[in-house]
């Protein structure tokens, strides 16, 4: 099989060179979906950007209303222990749909409008994964992973696109006093390759509804045709906040709850949807976030819970974001489960799940997790790089995570103004103990310590990093 | 109706002077409670010490797993704004059976084990209430409210009573450096008015098992009989962290966590027999904790969440604990209300429920929450009066909260040794937008900073002080 026939495929199709239906040679999903298509899911993947570990109802906010997503966790499993690539944007997403660190494809910083890189050609995202397997595709919402034409979701294995292709903050209507933005167009607004509003900002208020309404009408498009995969990558609760009238002010939060409702709304549109379509059963639904709060944001910022720090810093706050996984019949219902588990593991199960295979001519950093999500193990010993853009951090392996260099605090300072605090010998925290990373034991554990660095050594060593995409 | 008649009656009965079945007239349940007994549902609070706001499941703790308690909150209603009366042990319990600040008891600060003190004999406790009502009242576990024999539970309206009188920290078995308790007895384990071990301390591993075979066995023993309130007081996760083998080493959090997951079993085997004895329609179960995590002892203390500090401060993490109501067929199931209550609410729903009259001849700080409970009302206005000791240190009304002097941090400190900040002008918090309180806004709203400390002055001049007991 060819991936680069996939691909092409795909940016075909949605140019209306070849027909929807028409089988294309070569790619795997065609011959063989058929006889799998009974046990092919439906996976709906909704993706959050920088909502906190400690955000939603069922992980403890104490102010923030969540029924649905709260739903979706007594009638699914909750995980506690699950972690994004990265703690920024562009390289969470990197991580998430090739399932690899994103340090592999150069995918490790944070895109603005004017970057002219993307996803690398050679990389293989689960889209294309389970386009090839005769999945419908899409990619609702935001993107970040390459704004030029060449790089929008149609070309990485996605049917149909709908959404802003950056952060919601990188426009001159959105920044107007930010020189970085001053000569670029508003935030556009994309459906497939055309941007729907070339001459005005969208109207934020409605993103969330917007994207809703797209996801529910390619369900219902889909449903009972295809199989299909539904990667809904909400603007929100990025800053700027906005919400609709209809959730505006009504939040105990305030403006962060006001958006965080709606998104709690938006999952419930979903799961009414699937029950309408009968598909509940033959659906996998996950909840997840991009990367932890943005704690400088202040109060429009959210919480990462018991976590230390949030976004841009690979303390767990960073690093450690919600989990929902639904799925009646095969997910067990109302449990949590602490099991270690990563969104690069996303890729490799959604595959599986799908009847794709993963690739072989290359390192996938994910793994299969449908014994957490099917058996509700909890065995699987965890093991994480943290990079702060192409530097390595920290490294966890089982409860142990060592830091050679953090951020002290992210939080308090302007972006890219970060003060950083270097560590020789190493902080060592004990995370599952110590969820919060106070108590630093590295003096009580040296042989831990040295064998956390030795780890870091050997990661460098064999790592081959993709060229620097921006 | 008498309320020493009755007192002096359970004290007449506890040392066999009185039949158990015998009516005494003048006391209210008596005469009313055959025509009421079908609607009076058994009660059963179980009560942790000092587990904060985020150590358990359900409120997001990564690496604690309570399926237990989870499952009650799935089964019935999480309130996530629910607040002790004070962030240290005594006071806090003499706030929860009093439904009274403590300031008007008296009982403002920790006992001792040579402490003379206890409740007061013109206070009202809800097992009196309860009792009079014709309900069997138990207490099971920590009492902390006096551990001469004229104070001990069965002269508060107590049948039973099995448990260690005070904190488990407080003998020279315990702390043997300790010059304060080196003159005293081993930990008593009382039965009643006996204590069972005067030559030597309890085996605390099976304290969490012991207690919860007594809390067992008096259901039993009730059930079908008459309605009962079961006070089931824990001794953990107080420190020092005991737990049976059967939970040692068990948790990924380490020693607290295996008692957490021993207290979650206990809960189990609570919910257990009253599905056994068919009264689980017919029983309220509520589930809370004394006081927010003792974080001064590190990794042997608990967690607050996303709140700041903990015991022993007037911070939200010292006050703000897990609350968790389940009573199938009339709370809704699996719902997250942020409505604002305290443990001084339970004294006048509990009341309530039971068919009693709350007494009229003094200040009762707490609210019937029976709306919140049984319609998940969460319209509640929320005032709450802040103490360390006598002092009066913050105040909240409806989203905002005053501090006129804070511990700061309190968690890094010995036991009484604390760095005490005064704040003029005060700080003020939106502890709903803001529950970590982190974001001092007085500068904003001076008026409102003004009201409150308005409110903090006409409290104060209407108070009248008990004496205080040590």
């Amino acid at each position: 099989m060819s991936k680069y026939n996939c691909s092409r495929r795909a940016f075909l199709k949605a140019m209306g060179l070849v027909a929807a239906s028409a089988p294309i040679a070569g790619c795997a999903g065609s011959p063989r979906s058929s006889a799998r298509k009974k046990k092919q899911p439906n996976i709906v993947l909704i993706f959050a950007d920088d909502m906190g570990y400690g955000d939603i109802g069922c992980y403890g906010h104490p102010t923030i209303v969540t029924p649905n997503i709260d739903r979706m966790a007594t009638e699914g499993m909750k995980l506690t222990q699950f972690h994004v690539a990265s703690s920024v944007c562009t390289p969470s997403r990197a991580g998430l749909l090739t399932g690899r660190l994103p340090i592999r494809s150069g995918l490790t910083r944070v895109f603005i409008p004017q970057s002219p890189g993307g996803i690398p050609d050679d990389e293989i995202t689960i889209a294309e994964l389970l386009k090839d397997a005769g999945y419908a595709t899409a990619c609702i919402g935001k993107w970040h992973l390459g704004s030029k034409r060449e790089h929008l979701p149609l070309n990485h294995g996605f049917d149909y696109y709908f959404g802003i292709p950056y952060s919601n903050d990188m426009s001159p209507g959105t920044q107007p006093d930010n020189p970085l933005f001053k000569d670029q167009p508003p935030t556009p607004l994309i459906r497939n390759f055309t941007v729907t509003n070339p001459d005005k900002e969208p109207d934020q208020r409605y993103l969330t509804k917007w994207y809703t309404e797209e996801a529910v009408a390619f369900m219902k498009a889909n449903s009972g045709r295809k199989p299909f995969f539904l990667y809904l990558a909400h603007t929100m609760p990025h800053v700027p906040l906005f919400s609709s009238e209809t959730f505006r002010g009504k939040s105990m939060r305030g403006l962060y709850g006001d958006v965080v409702e709606e998104l709690d709304w938006s999952c419930g549109e979903i799961m009414r949807t699937l029950k309408e379509l009968g598909v509940e059963d033959s659906t996998l639904v996950g909840f997840t976030s991009d990367n932890g709060p943005w704690l400088g944001k202040k109060l429009d910022g959210g919480s990462g819970g018991l976590f230390y720090e949030g976004k841009v810093s690979t303390w767990e706050g960073g690093y450690r974001v919600p989990a929902i996984f639904r799925w009646p019949g095969r997910i067990p219902k109302g449990v949590t489960n602490p099991a270690f588990a990563t969104t690069m593991d996303l890729f490799t199960t959604f595959a599986k799940l799908g009847g794709a295979e993963t690739p072989k001519d290359r390192i996938i950093d994910g793994g299969d997790i449908s014994p957490v999500l099917f058996e509700n193990s909890s065995v699987r010993e965890a093991r994480m790089f943290y990079y702060f853009g192409e530097e390595l951090w920290a490294v966890r392996k089982g409860p142990w995570k060592i830091h050679v260099k953090t951020t002290s605090p992210a939080s308090v300072s302007t972006w890219g103004d970060w003060p950083i605090e270097e560590h020789d010998p190493p902080l060592l925290f004990h995370v599952e103990h110590d969820p919060s990373e106070k108590h630093n034991i590295a003096d009580k554990h040296p042989a831990v310590v040295q064998e956390l660095l030795e780890l870091m050594k050997e990661h460098q060593r064999n790592l081959v990093a993709g060229e620097p995409q921006r």
